[in-house]
Order: structure tokens, then sequence, then C-alpha cells
């Protein structure tokens, strides 16, 4: 096996969850042309169709992405097919793919992802112009973190397919004589998967699932968000280059594209040979791919993710941080919090008490600080991916006679970017805005009577990715621990400086706990795995 | 840790998936009187109340379980209490077991096992006059088996709750400066699990549920069926007692018995303090049980099991380990044949061809053989543990307008016990009969055209368990096992002898695959344990 050095250093660091990164997120840490030529590769893509995906048998291309910088489509076109085309190559190429070892579907596997390495910095544009990250969020979310979360799949996955003897002589004595039984054990891959992506994080909520369910046999069918073709299609473009050098088919993975008018994916969900459905995105849809019989689903879903203000040391420190989180890409992180809960009595600092007000003053001022700031502001905020966030956050920040700092930031290279820098809004705890999710560059500071047990019921309500707490209280941070811990609620406390809540590692922090609402897998447990496949052991006398 | 080492070596058996069994399967192995006290003991609790598990607050005793030898109720009486008491002492038990640790919470179960192994002979007693089953398969069944699948949970359970640091240092290089971050990894249960019995297996269908839940921090109530407490009720009360000797709650694990005329299953089922259910029984409530929103759910519910008759060596061999596998225990194991798929132009063997009629005959002939035989026949075959099944089963052979061999056998025993011995029929490809579950002994030879293709659309679309392949053709048995794994289903090849398909083994032979109608779960894949716990990191700067 080629690369079993790394698969058992992927595995050892998924089992001490230390830090562990395959592939460096610094830019730097690579090949010093590569920028250079990842821009040219992306500016050289635009208006054309796209190259290096499969296109025979196409029904046509299509594409509608839209820079959230330039404001301007990209013009890049995808090969369309039916699906039909796309489901019988997906159950031929399974046939195919299942009867390779998982020795090989590992080398293999991390062959594609080295080669999709190599095209890091394209990635970066192309996921900067069609999320509206800032281009090194771009890189390390699209490029070197998606790649890690996809080793993290094929390792655990490595780990759970070898867990058993492939074959044994199974001798059971009997008294006078001994029972001889020859058994083997075979992990039966389900099919094929469909894994629908979002238009945030088209490659790295989407690998994850990509990964695990090809390192278990099953070919995989990708239906990227139709605003944000262009980073998955890279990674699928390489894969099937690698599928093809190695004599296979490259229909084991394919791209189905689709435009928002005419969406495809509750057709391909609802297809009676899709096994295995991956879906990240809003609720309503997500509870209805939960909902259709016969198939194994993995969601990530919204969340109200909340903050905890119990007592700090250093309140600076803590506004700043906070203020970083609320703005790293405009709060359209799903890991981002939404709710700040404040007692109504204020919190103790070491600096003295701060009431309620001074919070919520704290706090808008370092938001303030930081988007006006001209080295940090448009490249933590990045842009807004989508209309509707920036109509929506504008709707609410209205229908609360409130205000907010867009018109104070604009961007230094891009004057027609689509920006929105967060706004910061005290509520009353029986104000009804922050019980729902509002997603975007927007949070709400509640003056709450409890703010755990607001924090805790949201998350068993509405789910929660995150939790962050700020206490200096031994015996009330055991307390939050535990109690959000039993609504299946990760909670990290008193981050300050470069840690931040946002942002989760792999091979150390799970993404996403499946325990509540928010979503029903994570990033990566051994169901995230197991499930994908079967165990089925046979007996030869 | 107390039991470090028995951990150790069942991970290892079940890794290995090798011959294990701690507690061994022959009755011989214990104690030289404790037959005679286990058969006494099981006397004196006839027509009594039951002694050993906790009563307080019971709002009275119920019990109507009736041997199949004697055909005479047992008598004996259990507490009852209402679902509200059992709920909340079950969710103020949750609370305290989930604080035990993983170790402290392995040993306490492996001595409640160990005490159960203490009362293995009334066990076995209890096992016969409630399920029917022989003496000697409700000893092993009930006893050594059922503990050996528990310690299994246990195994399992153990290795995946202790898969990852608890706490570790994660320091991330930043260039400039480490970012360190404090972490630990907590397996979160889910809160209450309810285990639903079965009557033909009380306990080995039941314990693995229960200590997967218990393994996992989860707390459980067990629902046995009302004809078939007493088995389960020794286990529970041996379990109690270890809880109670170590200053726990009883109430971590209860018992909630209900009558056939008042049943409480759905009621406890769809409370909203039950988050996991594991059930064994009909596909109909089965299905129901998978229907519950919001639960976890473990599901063994009816397949149709297949022989498929290709060519074989020894006729005769085959045709008599195929009629004990018909006759253990009447064919009420959820593992045994129900349709010999036989080509139509009969089978090649080493003694030259025979038809189908002749192989209709062969088999008859050495089921009749068996239960004929003094030393053999009704040991083999039991009792029948439910009239409906005796009723369902005369109804299927008068529609078929043929006759059994009931008449021809009399438990030397026991004059009273409800037999019925297997009847074989002979079935053309295109009746109906056999493409239904038709519980209880009785078996179709069914002609067939296609006899993998059958066995395999009838695995797909009505579960299967086991099949039982007799081949001579090595290229046959390859594509005979792949088209049978592929539908999720386990193949025994060639058994003659000792060697039979309704066995499953701890630690080596996965019990359902989970794959396929029989049942969403196995005994005891990664998943059996995954579900039952969420894993959560919380992270301290």
């Amino acid at each position: 096996m080629k690369h079993k050095e790394r698969i058992e250093q992927a595995i050892k660091a998924l089992q001490e969850r230390t830090f562990y990164a395959p592939y460096p997120e610094n830019p730097k840490a690579y090949d010093a042309e590569a920028d250079a030529q990842g821009k040219e590769a992306f500016q050289k893509a635009m208006s054309n169709p796209f190259v290096g995906l499969n296109e025979e048998g196409n029904t046509g291309f299509i594409g509608e992405e839209v820079s959230p910088y330039m404001m301007v489509g990209l013009g890049v076109q995808y090969p369309q097919f039916s699906i039909d085309t796309i489901m019988s190559r997906a159950k031929e190429a399974h046939a195919e793919w299942s009867k390779i070892d998982v020795e090989k579907r590992a080398d293999l596997l991390i062959d594609m992802l080295d080669a999709v390495s190599k095209r890091f910095f394209e990635l970066g544009y192309a996921t900067m112009h069609t999320t509206g990250q800032s281009f090194v969020m771009s890189f390390q979310a699209s490029g070197p973190h998606a790649n890690d979360r996809a080793m993290e799949s094929v390792a655990l996955g490595y780990q759970e397919l070898t867990r058993y003897s492939n074959e044994i002589d199974w001798v059971k004595p009997m008294g006078k004589f001994d029972l001889k039984i020859k058994k083997n054990f075979k992990s039966i891959s389900k099919g094929v998967g469909l894994v629908i992506g979002c238009s945030t994080f088209p490659t790295w909520n989407t690998v994850p699932g990509v990964f695990a369910n090809l390192i278990s046999g099953n070919a995989t069918v990708i239906k990227p968000h139709p605003k944000s073709i262009m980073p998955i299609a890279i990674v699928v473009a390489e894969m099937q280059k690698v599928l093809v050098e190695n004599g296979l088919s490259p229909y084991t993975v394919q791209l189905a594209v689709d435009t928002v008018a005419k969406p495809i994916t509750k057709d391909i969900a609802e297809h009676k040979d899709v096994k295995l459905i991956d879906y990240t995105g809003g609720t309503a849809f997500g509870d209805y791919i939960e909902s259709i019989p016969g198939k194994t689903v993995f969601t990530e879903k919204a969340g109200v993710n909340s903050v905890i203000l119990e007592s700090v040391k250093d309140p600076k420190a803590v506004f700043g941080n906070l203020a970083f989180s609320f703005s790293l890409y405009s709060g359209q992180m799903c890991t981002a919090p939404q709710n700040i809960f404040v007692p109504a009595d204020g919190i103790k600092t070491a600096e003295g008490h701060l009431s309620y007000d001074e919070v919520v003053e704290g706090l808008s001022k370092a938001v303030k600080g930081l988007a006006e700031n001209p080295k940090m502001g448009a490249f933590v905020l990045g842009a807004i991916q989508n209309d509707n966030t920036k109509s929506r956050v504008n709707d609410t920040i209205q229908a609360l006679n409130a205000s907010n700092l867009e018109a104070e930031v604009a961007h230094p290279e891009f004057a027609d970017a689509r920006l929105l820098t967060p706004t910061v809004l005290g509520l009353d705890e029986n104000d009804e805005h922050w019980k729902e999710e509002c997603f975007g560059p927007i949070v709400f500071v509640v003056k709450s009577s409890d703010p755990l047990k607001h924090a805790a019921e949201m998350a068993e309500h509405k789910g929660a990715i995150t939790c962050l707490c700020y206490s200096t209280d031994e015996s009330y941070m055991q307390e939050v621990e535990h109690t959000m811990n039993a609504v299946f609620t990760p909670v990290s406390f008193n981050f300050v400086g470069a840690a931040f809540v946002n942002q989760h590692a792999a091979f150390s922090d799970f993404h996403v706990s499946g325990g509540n609402p928010s979503g029903n897998a994570s990033f990566t447990d051994a169901l995230y795995i197991n499930r994908r496949f079967v165990w089925v052991g046979n007996r030869y006398a």
C-alpha cells in the first residue's frame, strides 16, 4: 500500500485528536509561483466551458454563478446530463469501484487529494468569487482544510473497514472433536450516494461525504449549489483524472449541475438507486431529505449558536474576539454565534462591573472598529454570497427599528462588492427575534434572566453547532459544560487572541455533534463511516 | 479496572472473530449440583410472586405465562408499575449512571453477567417453560449464549467509548507563536432506552441492547413479552442486586411488565423521555417502532430465509443437516430456513442425479426420521411457544391440501406438550405461499427456474437473516456469495455434520446484517454501540 504511512499517521491523530494538518493552511507553504498561476487559471476559466470534467453524452452546458465581489456572472459553463444518464453511469461505476479493495481505494483517494492540492490557489479564487469569502479564507477552507477533512474520512474509513479479520479459521472445541468453519467478513457498500452541496462552503462541506462514500465502496453523485459550482468542479475534475489514469470509470464520482430555476435535487434524492444522501443547507429542505424513506441520510442543517457571557477577565480582549467571530465571512459560517446572552444585571470583569448596556456598547464598538480597520475590515468580512441574506438581515434591522454599519465599509479592491457589516442589536429576552435563526451578519445581545437556560433551550429545540462561554467561575463553567453537552452541544471557554469559536480543526474537533436539530451527522465520528456500508460474514464448512 | 483483562480478551476476539466463549455452553462445565438446584428454584418459584425484583411503589402483581410443555400457567406474578413511575425513576437513574466512567460501568456490567451465570440452570428451566425450547437449548440460549452476546456489547462499547483521548493539549504552530487549547472529549449518553423482548428468546434477544445501552451510559427499561417474563426477570433481579450492592439505583435497569389484554408497549415507546428503542419481533410492529419520530431504533424483525440447493456431494448428509435445521425448536428460530430452492430439473450429487421430487422426498424422510428418533425427536423439536403458530401452520397445510407428521411424535416427559413436527411441502415457483413469512415448523421446497434469483429477491424484499447454499461448483458459490451479500445477506456453504445455519456465534458471526428488511441493526457492529451516544468535544483557551 503506497500511502500506508500517511493513513496510519492520520488514524493516530484522529484517535489522539492532536494537531494534524497534512495539507498546510499557510499559502506560503506552497510553490512561490502557485498564487499567480492559480489566479491566471481562474481568470482564463471565466466566460468559457469548464475544462476537465468528463463531457460525453451531455445534454448541454449551463452555469449561472455570480461573483459577490465583482457582481458579474462568471460565465463558466458546466456539462449537464440527464438524471437517467447520471444514475445508470453511477450504478455501473459502483459495480467496478466496490470490487477494489480498501487499501487500493485509500491509495487512489489520497492520490486524488494530492492532485487537488496542486490547484489550491485556483480553488481559492474560484471559492472567493462564488461564495464571497476573502481570498485567504477561500484558499484555506476550500483547499487545505477541505482536503484535511476528506483525508479524515479516508483514514477513519480505512480504520473501520479493516477492523476485522478478512478471513479466519473458526475452531470450536466440541469435546470429542473440533468444529471447523472457514469464515470471511466483507464490508458491503450501499450503492450510489448523493452529496448535496451548499453555496457558502462548496468543497469543505462536500468532500467529507464524498470521500466517506468512496472509501466505503460507494459511487457518488455531487449536486452542487447552482451558485457555487466551480470549486467542486475543480475537485471532481482532478478526481476523474486520477480514476481514468488508473483505468477506472470517471463516473465513480460525477457532478450533476442544475439551475436555480430548474432544480434537480429532489429528483435525484428520491431516485430508487440513490441509497445514501449527504446534505448541507437550510433546515426545511434538510428535514425533507431526512424524511425520504429508505435512504441513509447525513445532514448538517441550521443551528442558532449562543455565547454565554457570565464574567470575564479582560473585556476588551473578549469583545475583540467576539467581534472577529461575528465578522468573519460576515456571519455566514454555520459556526458563527448569533445570540449573546448577558445577565440582565451585567457581568463581572477584572476591571470592575459592566452593565448590560455597556456590554452591548462594547461589542458594537469592537465590531465597528474591526470593520473600519483598513487592514482587517473587508478582508475579514468578505462579501455576502446571496442577495437574500442581505435583504433578510436588513428586514430584521428595519423591523427592530435599528440601524447598521453598512455605509461605513467599502472594499479596497472591489468597488461593487456586496458588503454588509455585522449589526449588533440589544434585545430583551421576551423579544421573539432571537428565537429563530437569522443567517448572516447580525447578532443579538439578549438581556437574559438565565443565559445558560436560554442557550440550552435554543440548542435543544433549534440546534446548535457551537457554544462559547466566558466565565471566571470554575463551578459555573462545569455547569455550562454539563448542561450544554447534555443537549449535545460542545462548549468553548474563554476564547481570546487567536482562538475562535468558528474554527473546527480536522482530526481534532468534531463538526456538528449529530445529537441536536443542527444535523444528524458529525465530521467525523464512527457513524459517519459505518452507516455507509454493511458487514456480512460468510461461512464455509 | 477489575475486569480489564477479560475486556481486552473479548475485544481481541471480536476483532479477529475467532472462537471465544467466556461462558461455556456445556452444562457439564458448571457445578455438579447446579442443575438440581436450578430445577428446584424454578419449581419453588411457580405459583408465587417473583422474588428479587425491586417492588417498591408497585400497583399490583401480574403474570400469565403458560408452559408449552405442561400446558398449565406458571402462576408467577411480577410487580407492576405505572409508566410515570417507571419513567421518572429511569430518568433519575440515568442522571446517576451516566456520571460513572466507562471503566467502572464495564466492571459493574461484567459483575452482573457473572451473577447471572450463577443462575444459568434456573434460567434454563424458566426459558424452557415459557418458550418451549428444549432444556439444553434453553440453558444455552438464555444462559451462556446470551451472556456472551451481552459481553460482546460491553466489550465493543468499552472499545468505542475509549477510542479517543479524554483530554489533550492541542497545539497549533502559527509561525510566530503556538496556539494552545485544552480539549476534552465526552461521550454523551442519549438518556433512557426501552428494550422490547420477544416470546421465543426472552434473554438472548434482549440483553445485547440492554448491555449496549448501559455501557454507553443510558438507563434501560425492559418490556418483556407477557408470555416470557421469568427468564429476563431473573437477569434483571441479578442486575439490580449488583447495582444496590454498589450503592447505585436499582432503577438503572427496570422491568415493565404487562398482559396480552392490556399492552403498554406503545405508551412507553412513544414516551418523550424514551430516546432509544431496541425491538425484536414481528415486522408490522417493528415497522411501527421504526416510524416513531425522534427515537434511535434498533430492530430485528422477520425474514424469510432461503436454502439454495444446486449440487451436493453427499445427499444424505445434506438432508440430515437440513432436517436438523428445520426441526431445531420447531422452526421457531429467526435463523431457520423456510424456502428450499431446488432447480426444476433436479440436482447433481456425487451419487448421481436427483430429481426435484426425489429431493422433496429425501428431505421429508430426513425430517420424519429425526422426529421419530426417540433420542432426538422431541428434544430437538421442543414445543410450540404460541397457539397461533400452530394454527397458522395448520391453516397453511390445509390450504395446500397437504398433511403433516404431527400425530407421529409424542414427548416422552410431557404428555400435554404442544408439539408440531415440521412439514416439508413441495411448491411450484408460481405458488404464492412461499413468498411470505410462514413462522413455525413448515418448509417449502420450491421447484425453481433460478434458485439464486429467488433467494436474492426474497432477501431484498422480505428480508433474510441467513442463507444456506449447497454447491460443488466454485464459480457458482462465488456468484451466490456476491449476489446474496449485495442484498446484505450472509451465506453459509455446504454445512453438514455439526455446523448448522441456525447458529450464530457471539464474537464471530454478525446476527442480522441490518441491511435488508429483516432488521436495521446487527449484533454487534460498531453502529450498535455508536448510535447510543454522541461525541462532544469541549475547548478551553
